[in-house]
C-alpha cells in the first residue's frame, strides 16, 4: 500500500488526485517523483496511442470522435494534448465535453494539456509521466496529441506504442516534403475528410508507399479512411490501432524499439539530474565560484575548467587532468 | 611553444592550419581540444561582434561592407556565419570576395560558416571555439552572424561582447513582437537602408525606446543609421562598436555578464561530457544493458533506474537510493 494518501486516492480513480499529481510531477517535486515510483507497478497496461499530423487536418476533431466511440464501448480514456494549437489546450474542457456529446459528469474521460514551458524534466518526460499517472488512475486508452513530425518538442515515438498520422486528401506540396518523415513514424495513416474528392487516390497512393517503404519492422502501415465530420471510419481506425498493439506485443523489432525508448528515457532522466547538479554546484559552491572567476579572468582555460568541474561532480579523476594552470592570457 | 605543429602554424597566421583546426574542433577530436587548451593564452584580444536581426534586413551585405571597411584600416577580420540562410554559408567565398572588392589572395579575411548539425559540442560551443581559433590566428575583429533572437540555436549573447541588431525602417508588425527581445540583446541598433522613407521616424522611435528601457546595464543602446547599398554610416557603426567595447572593459555589469557567460560555457561543456559518458555507459556497459532490459520489462521503474545509473556515473550514492526492486508491473 503506497504511503502517500494522494497516490492511494489516484489508484482508486479519484480525479482530483490525478490532477494534483500531474501538477506535482510537472513541477518536479519529490512527492511527484515518489508517486511515479510507487505507481509504476500499475502502469504499462493501457493502449497508448499518439495522434500526430500537420495543422488543419482535423486531428482534434478525430480524437474527439474516437473518445466518444471508446466511451460508448465503456473504455476509460485519457487525452494529453501537447500540441499548443490544439483546442484541448488552454482548458477548453467544457467545450470539448459538449462536442463529445458526453455528460458533464462523465468520469471515464480526463483531458490534460501539457504546457510547452515549465516542465521540470522536459516535455517528453512530462508526457511520459502523465501517461503513467493516467494508467495508474485506470485509463484503458491514453491518447497523446502532438504536432507533425519535426515541429514538436515531443517525439511521438518516445511516448506512444501506436502512432497514428492524420492526413487529408489534398495536402499539396507539404505532403511531398513530409512524406519520408511521416512514414518513419506512422504505424497507421488516418485519411480524414475522406468524403472530399481525391480521397481514393490519396489512400491508394499511401498504400503503395507503405508497401514500398515497409520500414524496418515487419509492420506495414495501415491506411484508414475516416471522417470526423460524418463520424465514419472511427471503428475501422480503432480496430487498426488494436491490431498494431497486438503486433507490438509480439514482434521482436517492436520489442527492440521499446528497449531503445527505455534507454532514451534513462539517458534523459540522468541528463536532467546531472544538469541540476551542475547548476547547483556552479551557483552555490564556493570553490566553483572561484573557478568561474579564474576562467572569466583568463587565468584558467574553460576546457581545463570543465574537467575540474567534472571531477568535482563525479568524484573521479578526469581522463586528462590539467597538469598545471594555463598560462594566463593577457588582459584584454 | 605548443607541441602540435598545426597549432604552431596557426599562431604564425597559417590559413590552412586555421581551417584544419576548426574542423578538428568541430569534430570534437582530442587534437582539437588540446589545441584549444594550448592557444587559450592567445585569445580574448579580438573585438568580437555579433550581428543579428530578422531575415531580409541586409545583415550579410552590411557585414560585407564592414569587412571591406575594416580591411582598409588594415585590421584582420574573421567572419563566422551561423545563420543557415546567410550567403556566407555554403562556401560562397569567391562570390563574397568579389562583392567585398578584396583581392582574391587577401590574407586578412577568413570566412567560415558553421554547420547547424554535426557540431560535436553543440553550435554555441562550436562558435565559441572558432572565435578563439580566429583570435589565436591573429584576427583583430571577429564578426559572428546569427539569425534573429529566439530563432537561432546560438544565442548571440553567449559568443559576442558587442551585439549589433540590424533592422530596416519598415518591418511592420514583426518588429512589434520582436521589440522586447531585441532590446534585451542589442547594444547597438543598425538601421540599414536608411535612405528609405520612414527611416528618421524609425531611428527616433528606437532612440526613445532605448532611453526608456536602458536595460540592466548603464549602457544605453546606440542607434546608427547606415546603408549597405550606398556604403554610408559604416564608420559610424564601427565607432559605436569600439565605444561599446571600451565600455564593456570597464563597466561592472558588463563584467558580471562575462562571469555569467563563463559559467554558462562551463555548464555546457560539463553537460556535453556527461552526456557522452551516459551514452557510452548505456551502450557499452554490460550492467547497464541489463538495467535497460529490467526497466523495459517493467521489473524496475525508470526513476529508480536513473538513480542507479547516476550513482554508477558519479561514483556517489544517490540521494534517495531505491531500497528494493520495484514490485514488477504486470506483463502487458
Amino acid at each position: 500500500m503506497p504511503p502517500d494518501p494522494l497516490v492511494r486516492r489516484l489508484l482508486k480513480g479519484d480525479r482530483v488526485a490525478l490532477a494534483k499529481l500531474i501538477t506535482e510531477v510537472e513541477s518536479g517535486s519529490p512527492q511527484g517523483t515518489e508517486a511515479l515510483r510507487s505507481i509504476y507497478p500499475h502502469t504499462g497496461k493501457a493502449t497508448v496511442v499518439g495522434f500526430t499530423g500537420p495543422l488543419g487536418v482535423g486531428k482534434s476533431s478525430l480524437i474527439s470522435r474516437m473518445v466518444g466511440h471508446l466511451r460508448k464501448k465503456g473504455l476509460k480514456v485519457g487525452v494529453i494534448a501537447v500540441d499548443p494549437s490544439s483546442p484541448f489546450t488552454g482548458g477548453a474542457v467544457l467545450g470539448d465535453r459538449i462536442r463529445l456529446n458526453l455528460p458533464p459528469g462523465d468520469k471515464g474521460l480526463f483531458v490534460r494539456s501539457m504546457a510547452t514551458r515549465g516542465q521540470s524534466g522536459g516535455l517528453s518526460q512530462g508526457t511520459r509521466d502523465t501517461v503513467r499517472l493516467m494508467e495508474a488512475f485506470g485509463m484503458d486508452v491514453v491518447i497523446v496529441e502532438t504536432v507533425g513530425s519535426g515541429q514538436s518538442d515531443v517525439n511521438v515515438r518516445d511516448v506512444a506504442t501506436t502512432r497514428v498520422v492524420v492526413l487529408v486528401p489534398h495536402l499539396g506540396d507539404d505532403i511531398q516534403s513530409l512524406k519520408a518523415g511521416l512514414f518513419e513514424i506512422a504505424d497507421i495513416f488516418a485519411v480524414n475528410k475522406s468524403d472530399l474528392p481525391g480521397a481514393p487516390e490519396a489512400v491508394r497512393h499511401l498504400r503503395e508507399m507503405a508497401g514500398i517503404l515497409m520500414a524496418r519492422t515487419s509492420w506495414r502501415a495501415d491506411v484508414v479512411e475516416c471522417s470526423a465530420l460524418n463520424a465514419t471510419g472511427i471503428e475501422d481506425l480503432w480496430k487498426s490501432i488494436e491490431r498494431h498493439e497486438e503486433f507490438a506485443r509480439k514482434d521482436s523489432s517492436a520489442r527492440e524499439e521499446l528497449a531503445e525508448r527505455t534507454a532514451k528515457e534513462l539517458r534523459e532522466l540522468v541528463q536532467h539530474k546531472m544538469d541540476e547538479r551542475v547548476r547547483l554546484l556552479l551557483s552555490e559552491d564556493e570553490g566553483m565560484q572561484k573557478l568561474i572567476q579564474e576562467v572569466s579572468e583568463g587565468r584558467i582555460d574553460p576546457y581545463s575548467g570543465s574537467e575540474l568541474l567534472l571531477g568535482r561532480i563525479t568524484g573521479l579523476p578526469s581522463k586528462s587532468p590539467p597538469k598545471r594552470k594555463t598560462t594566463p592570457r593577457s588582459a584584454r
